[in-house]
C-alpha cells in the first residue's frame, strides 16, 4: 500500500520527491485497477496534473470537479482514502466516481459526461453571492470537449460573470479516438495557440499547450493559471498521455479504458455486432451510430465491414438520437447503440424525434438493469420506467442472447420504433420467431401461481424460486414476460393462476410490474399481483448479482412470498 | 384569403411581384395569427427568407427543416395550404408547427429547439447513402445557436462528411434576447466577417451577412449558397428583424413571440414571481434560474428586483439544472422554472445531478397537462410519468394558485429536490399550512365512491362529476391528491371507499392512478381502483378544455364509470 501524504509534506516536496511519489501513485493504481477493475489509463494519465493541482490549490476549500469523474483515483488517493483505496469499486467500498457521501474532497458528483463547467459555474456564483473565497476548477477530458452541456456551459460564462479555471485535459481520446470540429480546433491551437480566439469569445483566458505529464511545467502553468483567476474566467489546455507510465496501457488506451477484473461471460454486445453485420446484407438501409462507444457495444465489426454506414458522433448522445430520427425520416434503418443510463440524456429526442414521429429507429440499450461496479450514475435501471409512457414505442426484453439477435432480425422490418434492453453478459440460446407483443410460456402449471420474468437474469431467479417451490412439494408457472410494450394482454387475460409475481431488472416504479397491475386493473381482474425489481432509492456500487439480492431481487425473499401465496396467506 | 400561388408563378415572378407578394403574406399571417393565436414576430420576420428559399430551391423534393418550427407559417403558406390556413392552430386544422402529416413539404417536425442540424445531417447522409440527390437546409434562430444539440451538430459535420445549408436567421432574440459567447461571436462577425474563421473549423464554408428581409440581397445570397453546396456544407448568416412589417409586433417582439387570441385568466406564473420576491427577501440563498423564458414563466419581477440573483442562460434546458444542482451544493436555494415540455430535455441531469445528490433543488414546471394550442410537440403530458420514479425527488401538484403559493412557501425550506406541476392558467385560492406527502379530504361521505384528483382541471372535473351524482341521487367524496411522491399512504389506507377512482392531467401510464394502484396493490387491499388520464398517443393541438375531453378526461366519461360503480356493475 502506498504511504499516505499530508496537504503539508506535497506542498513542501522538491520535484524530485512529487516524480517519485507519482511512481508511486502509478503502481498504486495499476495494482489496484489489475484486482478491482476500473478506469486505467485515463487515471495513470492524469496523475501528474493531480498531484500538480494537489499541490497549487488547496482542497477541500478549493473545488474540483471531474468531468465524468473517471479520472480521480489519484485524487482519492491523495486526499485521505489511500488505506481504503484496495475497496475501489467493492460493495460498502470506495467508488470508481467521485462521492461527496465519501469525502468533502468530492464536492460534486459525476459520472455521465459534460456536467464539469455548468458545475463549476454554479459553485463560483454561489460563492460570489455568499460572499466566499475560494477557487472552482472543472477538469475536463478533450472526449467531454464535444458534448452539448459543455457547449451550453461555455456559452454562459460571461452572461453568469463568473470566475472558473477550466483544464483541458486533452489526451485525444473519449473512449473511442476523439472526433469533430472541436478537435480539429484543439488540434489547429496545438500547432499555433495563438488561433485559442475562439475560447477568448467565451470570456476565458487561455493559456497552453502544457505537458501534463511533466511536473516542471505543470506547476508554473497552474500557479499562473491561479493568478488569472483572481481577474476572470481561465482556460489551461494540458496535453496528456491517456495510460501515461503503463506500457500496455499506452499502446493500447482503448482496451484499457475500463478495465474488469475477471474475464468476461458471452456478452451482448457481440451478437450485436455480429448480427447487425448479416442483416446489413441484406438490408441496404441498415446504419449504425454510437456516442463515442464503438467497442464496448460490440459495433466494431460493423463499424470495420460497413464503414459508410456507421457513425461515431463522440460523446453526444442527443445529436445520436437526432441523427438517427432523420436517417430515418430519410428512408434508411438506423441502430442507436447505447448503455441504458446514457440513453436518459436523449430522453427528450426519443419521445421528440423518434417516437412523436414514429420513425422505425432502433434503440440497442446495453449494460441495462444493475450495471454494477460504476454505481449510482451508471445503473441501467430506469430504463424501463422512462420508456413505458412514451406512445409509437415497442419495448422488449430478450430472455437470452438467442432472443436478442432473434429481436435483432425481427427488428429489420419493423416500420416503428422498438427499444430493446439488455444486460452486459448472458448466455447464448436458440434463434426462434417472434411476434411482437407476445409472451412465451416457459413453464405451464396448474398450480395458483405463476412467474412473469422479463430478461435473462429475471428468468434465472424465476427458475431458482421454482426449485426452491419444488423442493417444497409444490409447482409455480412460468412466463417470459419480453415485451414491456406493449404487453401480451391476451396471455394476461388467459392466465388461469391466482397470483401473478412479476420480476424485473428494474426500478420498481413505472416498469413490467406496473404495466402488468394497470392491465388488471383495467378489466377488474380480481388476481392477486406481486411485483419484484428495485427499491425507490439510487443504486451504490458493487457486483451486480449482490445489489440484485440487498436491493429487491433475491430468491429467497421473492420465494418466501410465493410460499405464503401457495400457502393462502 | 390570400391567393395561392404555385411554384411556377414564384419561380417566374419579378422582385417586385415578389415584394408585393410578400406584404400580402405578411397581411394573411397577421390577420390569422389575431383571430388564431400564435406565434407572430418570428413569422413576420421569416417572410422574405422563406419566399427566397422557395424561389431558389425545389420543394418538396429539397428538404427544409426549421429549427423550433414556430416560423414556419410563410412556408405553409406557400406549399397548399393558404386555403386552410384559417385553421391554424384549431382542433382538426393547421398545426402551427411544421408536421409530415400534414404535408410533404414539411420533411421533418419540430417543436423543441436545437434539433435542425442533427435532422439536416441525417437527410443528407441518407440521401448520400440512397444515391439520390437533393438539397438538405436548416433555418435555425441565432437563440437556438446556444443550444447544445446545435453544437454537437456542428461538431459533427466534418465527421459525417454531409453536404447540409444551415441558414442562421439572427434577429438577436430567442424568447428572450440572445445571450452569451455564441452571440458575441455573431455580433463580431456582423462587424468583421472575416471572424468567421471559427465556421470553418466546423467544416462549414461561412457567407453573410446578408439581410434577411431584402430579397433583392437574399436571392443572389441564395444562388451562390446552393452552388457551394455542391462542394461542402455552407453557413449563410442572414440578420432579420423580428416582427418585420407590424409596427407593434418590431417595436415588442417578446409580447409578440406567441400571442393568444383572448385575454387569459389568472396566470400560475405571475404568483411565481410574487412569491419568489417576497421569498428572497427573507431567505438569502433565493436564486432563480430560466433558459430563456424569463416572462413565459413570470420571473420578470425577480429579474428586476435581484438581477444578482437571476440567471438566464440561454436555450440550454441541460445547463440550467447543472448550475442548479451545483448552486444548491454551493449552498444556494434555486429555483428552475421551465415548461413541462422543455423539461424533458433535462431529464438526465434531474436524475444524475439533482436527485442522485439529493440537492435542495425547486423544479417549478409550468404548462403541465395539455397545453393546447401548440400541439405533440408541447404537451406537458409526461412529467408525472417521468418523475415518478426518480428517488429522493418530492413531486406535488396545487389545487388552485393559492396552493401552489402555498407550496412555494413550503418549498423555501425543504432540504431535498422538489417538483411542482402546473398549468398556464388558474383560480387564486387560500395560502395554507400544508405538509408534504399529505393529501387534502375536500369532500367527506359515506358513500362507496371517492375521486382522488390531481390539480385544478382534474378537481373540476371531479366536481363536476360529483353534481352529476348528487343530481342522480347518490354522493362521491373528493380529495385533493397534491403529491405524486411521496403518496399519502396514511390517507390512502384510510379511505373507507370501495371505488377509488383518480383523474390526472398527466398520460394514463405512470401517474397518479398507478402509484395509487401500486399502493393497494402492494398491501393486498381489495379496493377496485378506476384511472383517468391521457390515452397512450401523442396529444394534437387543440383547446386544453377541447383536449381533455377527447382524450381521456371527460367529466361525461367519468361519471359514467362512477354510477356503473354505484350501481354495483
Amino acid at each position: 500500500m502506498i504511504n499516505e501524504i499530508s496537504g503539508r509534506e506535497l506542498k513542501s516536496a522538491s520535484l524530485a520527491q512529487l516524480n517519485e511519489y507519482c511512481n508511486e501513485l502509478r503502481n498504486e493504481i495499476i495494482e489496484t485497477v489489475s484486482k478491482c477493475g476500473g478506469h486505467l489509463s485515463s487515471n495513470l494519465g492524469a496523475v501528474e496534473l493531480t498531484v500538480a493541482l494537489h499541490r497549487v490549490f488547496d482542497f477541500p476549500k478549493d473545488k474540483l470537479i471531474f468531468d465524468v469523474g473517471h479520472q480521480c483515483y489519484t485524487h482519492k488517493l491523495l486526499s485521505g482514502r489511500a488505506k481504503v483505496f484496495h475497496t475501489l469499486r467493492k460493495r460498502g467500498g470506495l467508488s470508481g466516481f467521485p462521492k461527496h457521501s465519501e469525502s468533502e474532497y468530492d464536492c460534486y458528483d459525476t459520472g455521465h459526461a459534460g456536467t464539469s463547467i455548468s458545475a463549476a459555474i454554479g459553485f463560483a456564483k454561489a460563492r460570489d453571492l455568499k460572499g466566499e473565497d475560494y477557487s472552482v476548477i472543472a477538469l475536463v477530458g478533450d472526449g467531454s470537449f464535444n458534448n452539448g452541456l459543455i457547449y451550453e456551459a461555455l456559452n454562459s460564462i460571461k452572461i453568469l460573470d463568473s470566475r472558473i479555471l477550466i483544464i483541458l485535459n486533452d489526451n485525444g481520446m473519449s473512449i473511442s479516438p476523439t472526433v469533430g470540429g472541436m478537435h480539429d480546433i484543439l488540434g489547429k491551437i496545438k500547432e499555433a495557440p495563438t488561433g485559442a480566439e475562439v475560447f477568448e469569445h467565451f470570456g476565458l483566458t487561455y493559456r497552453g499547450v502544457v505537458n501534463g505529464n511533466d511536473l516542471g511545467a505543470l506547476l508554473p502553468a497552474l500557479e499562473e493559471a491561479k493568478e488569472l483567476l483572481k481577474r476572470g474566467s481561465v482556460l489551461l489546455h494540458v496535453v496528456t498521455k491517456k495510460g501515461q507510465g503503463y506500457p500496455f496501457s499506452e499502446c493500447a488506451p482503448l482496451l484499457t479504458h475500463g478495465v474488469s477484473p475477471s474475464a468476461p461471460k458471452r456478452e451482448y454486445c457481440s451478437a450485436l455486432g455480429e448480427e447487425l453485420c448479416a442483416l446489413a446484407e441484406t438490408h441496404p438501409g441498415i446504419v449504425a451510430v454510437t456516442a463515442a462507444m464503438t467497442d464496448n457495444l460490440g459495433l466494431r465489426p460493423f463499424f470495420e465491414k460497413f464503414p459508410d454506414r456507421a457513425f461515431d458522433v463522440g460523446i453526444c448522445e442527443e445529436h445520436a438520437s437526432v441523427l438517427c430520427a432523420s436517417l430515418a425520416a430519410g428512408g434508411m434503418k438506423p441502430y442507436y447503440a447505447i448503455y441504458s443510463t446514457f440513453l436518459e440524456r436523449a430522453f427528450d429526442e426519443i419521445i421528440h424525434d423518434i417516437c412523436a414521429q414514429n420513425l422505425p429507429v432502433t434503440l440497442c440499450i446495453d449494460r441495462a438493469g444493475v450495471s454494477g461496479a460504476d454505481g449510482e450514475t451508471h445503473q441501467g435501471v430506469f430504463d424501463l420506467s422512462y420508456l413505458s409512457f412514451i406512445p409509437n414505442l415497442t419495448v422488449a426484453i430478450p430472455k437470452d442472447i438467442g432472443e436478442f439477435r432473434s429481436m435483432l432480425r425481427l427488428s429489420a422490418d419493423c416500420p416503428s420504433p422498438l427499444a430493446i434492453r439488455y444486460p452486459r453478459e448472458g448466455t447464448e440460446g436458440e434463434i426462434s420467431d417472434i411476434e411482437i407483443g407476445k409472451f412465451e410460456v416457459l413453464h405451464s402449471t396448474l398450480s395458483d401461481i405463476v412467474l412473469l420474468a422479463a430478461g435473462e437474469r429475471c428468468l434465472n431467479i424465476a427458475w431458482e424460486v421454482r426449485e426452491r417451490a419444488l423442493r417444497e412439494g409444490f409447482d409455480v408457472g412460468i412466463v417470459n414476460a419480453r415485451f414491456l410494450r406493449p404487453l401480451d394482454e391476451e396471455l394476461l387475460r388467459s392466465l388461469p393462476h391466482r397470483y401473478v409475481f412479476t420480476i424485473e431488472d428494474n426500478a420498481l416504479i413505472g416498469g413490467l410490474g406496473d404495466g402488468v397491475t394497470r392491465f388488471y386493473r383495467r378489466v377488474g381482474s380480481s388476481k392477486q399481483v406481486k411485483c419484484f425489481g428495485y427499491e425507490d432509492r439510487f443504486l451504490p456500487h458493487g457486483e451486480p448479482r449482490e445489489l440484485m439480492e440487498l436491493f429487491g431481487l433475491s430468491a429467497e425473499a421473492i420465494y418466501k412470498e410465493v410460499r405464503a401465496a401457495h400457502e393462502g396467506r
